[in-house]
């Protein structure tokens, strides 16, 4: 039976962690990469139906394209981030129910019917989004989610082919303590919950 | 500076975290839902903008007023879980941006621009009922996700008064081991994932 983490877990993935505006010189390897694929990969999703695909984009070409669909206010720390992820979604996710979904025809109910494919593929992407942050706390990195940048710019330089929708920005490193502003206030329980 | 949390977190959160079709008979006492919203809060947002709200429906009037909204796979599970949570965003949430994010009128940002603060609102509280279902993991509960029900009954039995908009409902308790089916296979990394 599962127990509540120890504090220490907790604070590494919730309470102490930061959305990081700048980066220690220290490279993330690709192994670690595959490392946090492989826990954010089982989070859930509708059917299964894993709908997100993601860009590591670790080289300075890659930055390089990336680069003019930037807000100005989130171009530095892009720039000097070890790696930063395109957190999109496959609109076409449902050809992989098959595969993924194999014991009903998943396929048919987005294939016929466009509005739920669409909201499907972003809700979900969306959630495996905060899987890769999570994830990523989890195995001792920082993440810096960011939604400020031209979706359609970034289609266009990264996706022309393959059709992905972009969803958000995360940046990926070992952030530096002296980049980050105090912590902003949350809602209280009484202010986000009701209880029935 | 962070490591790695242990292999039993990373089974417990993600590798061995399922979502259950069938409940033991435990309580989940108030006490765990305040502990569970006191993670979550601090899961980034958008201007730390917070937008999602969430009803935690634990008696039998409460499950009575969702039913009706229920698709029938899901009916069953969810009248036994423990608690069901409802996901929702508050499509006003900028009003709170003067608490939130203080340093700046990042209130204006959305209040005047309305298609922007609709998808900040779905994306972010989709962001942070994915940290939910995190949290719940890491408290030792398990969550069970779902979207197979009608939005429009749910805002019409719940938020008439609030203004606030269902995203999807996720049933917390203890799993039962004898619910679940055998695990869905993932993508694999050369699947999902691009390297730039």
């Amino acid at each position: 039976m599962s127990q509540t983490l120890d504090p220490a877990a907790l604070d590494q993935l919730f309470r102490e962690a930061r959305t990081y505006n700048g980066w220690q010189d220290r490279p993330v390897p690709d192994t670690k990469l595959q490392e946090l694929y492989d826990l954010l990969k089982y989070g859930p999703t509708s059917a299964n139906s894993s709908p997100a695909r993601f860009v590591f984009i670790r080289t300075a070409e890659g930055k390089a394209k990336l680069k003019p669909a930037l807000s100005e206010g989130n171009i530095a720390k892009t720039m000097t981030a070890p790696v930063t992820v395109i957190v999109a979604h496959d609109p076409a996710f449902y050809e992989q129910l098959p595969k993924l979904f194999p014991h009903t025809d998943a396929r048919s109910w987005f294939a016929e019917n466009p509005a739920l494919a669409e909201v499907t593929a972003f809700r979900n992407g969306t959630l495996q989004g905060a899987y890769l942050i999570l994830a990523a706390r989890a195995v001792g990195l920082d993440a810096g989610a960011m939604s400020g940048f031209d979706n359609a710019k970034v289609d266009a330089a990264f996706f022309a082919e393959s059709g992905w929708k972009s969803n958000f920005l995360v940046n990926l490193g070992h952030g530096d303590p002296a980049s980050l502003f105090p912590r902003s206030p949350r809602l209280s329980f009484d202010e986000a919950v009701r209880l029935e």
